[in-house]
């Protein structure tokens, strides 16, 4: 069935009660709740699109997806109409039409992650579910038994700021991604990554931002692991350059770092396809 | 039973799933979870003591506890015994030794809440139970029924600001508090009332933050609920002022804002008990 309407969503999303963006039967995915909800609106089995999917756990804050419909509302009113239909962990920030067939994931330019780590000591609990906490990870080496309790474990950010410039740029990352990944070739062009030191004013919490045009299964999350495995002296600069040889192996990276502590924070689309 | 040792803690926690501070029984509250956790490590019952309480869904970050024990243990155990025995939405920050009978709500010199207004047309499922969304009730006087979804509905901030101004000082606040509020006396002074505009860089969040000596019940969000009503054209500056009178009624405020997007950030100690 061809529709004649096409929309397209910007989406975002707690992950932490999601297994993922993917349809999975029995499971409670964000493609399944959007497509439940569109199809309450629409009267008509939908199937909406994503710009990237992601895997259980991870945030996204701008989302990218789109659906073809035969009915005609307002983009304004799919928001509401969208938003009424669904529960208070996934949200429709807006809407704009587009021609039908539109694919966000061919149209995406480039997309931005964002990684959150918590450097503290302790735990903190407004951002649980949100966080890599590392204090426990990096105590046993950083903490003296008698520090104060409030302190920050330290992570060498030089070292991982020099790490973090030998992954940019059009490399190899068949080291960088999941065993399970099904892409034929792992070469992908990583166009920035920075360290946000105290984000949001927070002296504990160093973020990893990500900017590229594609991603391998785990990448991001693999290329953090990596970073903090750098920052505590376990890995040099040097060592990650050599993980961009294409003989290079998973296992001489970093651990995955955890899906929590993830966000896809935006997509560039390259706009040519809108209605 | 006296106990030779005091022990100071600095707590956080989310509020969501709080029947807030304050102890009551067959309910899940902040003091009772602490107090299950520091008798599980003292091996003796235990009464925490708060510098202030908090009321149902609000958060913390900075609230400052105390109790009296006979487990003599450094700060710093103290910190990790505890956050080993309490649940994810509650975490000691910080522990100091205090003289025992230690009671932080007398030495609170000054208390800094703030509160969390959210002015986007959408809702922003990260920040669910952290923030008062006010799209929809500003929607119907500001948003254009063709406008861009992502449009952030308008508040007079400049009013508030003014309005803010004439809250700031030693006042009556009767006006301002529950009508069960226990206090026999509603003068309180204010030191400060911010209003921080794309709180965290994000463009549709206003936090409100206030200083202040002690606070009357509810006050923080009647205040808060008050200058929403000035926002939006519904209050001037100067009704605000005569809110202040001490003849001025609780119904010609604003309406008390929810609690969930209520944080308690800091308290200020006098520091004159610490052992």
């Amino acid at each position: 069935m061809q529709y004649p309407y096409g929309i397209r969503l910007t989406v975002a999303y707690d992950g932490t009660e999601f297994a993922g963006w993917q349809i999975q039967p029995g499971q409670r995915t964000v493609q399944g709740e959007l497509e439940r909800a569109a199809e309450t609106v629409a009267g008509h089995a939908v199937r909406v699109r994503a710009a990237g999917r992601t895997d259980a756990g991870v945030h996204a804050l701008g989302q990218v997806a789109a659906f073809d419909t035969g009915r005609e509302l307002l983009p304004r009113n799919w928001v509401l109409a969208l938003n009424s239909n669904l529960p208070p962990d996934l949200s429709v920030r807006s809407a704009t039409s587009c021609k039908p067939g539109y694919d966000p994931r061919h149209d995406a330019m480039e997309k931005t992650y964002r990684y959150l780590l918590h450097l503290g000591f302790t735990r903190h609990p407004l951002l649980r579910n949100r966080v890599w906490h590392l204090g426990k990870l990096v105590e046993r080496e950083f903490i003296r038994p008698d520090s104060v309790d409030e302190s920050v474990p330290k992570l060498d950010i030089e070292a991982m700021r020099d790490a973090a410039g030998v992954l940019v740029g059009t490399h190899d990352f068949g080291a960088f991604c999941a065993s399970d990944d099904a892409h034929d070739s792992k070469v992908r062009t990583i166009h920035q990554v920075r360290l946000l030191e105290e984000f949001d004013s927070s002296p504990d919490l160093l973020a990893v931002q990500v900017r590229g045009t594609a991603f391998l299964k785990n990448m991001v999350r693999i290329m953090v692991g990596t970073l903090v495995e750098v920052g505590r002296g376990r890995l040099t600069p040097r060592q990650v350059a050599s993980l961009l040889d294409p003989q290079a192996d998973r296992r001489q990276a970093g651990e995955t770092a955890p899906p929590y502590g993830l966000t896809l924070v935006c997509v560039k689309l390259g706009r040519t396809e809108i209605a």
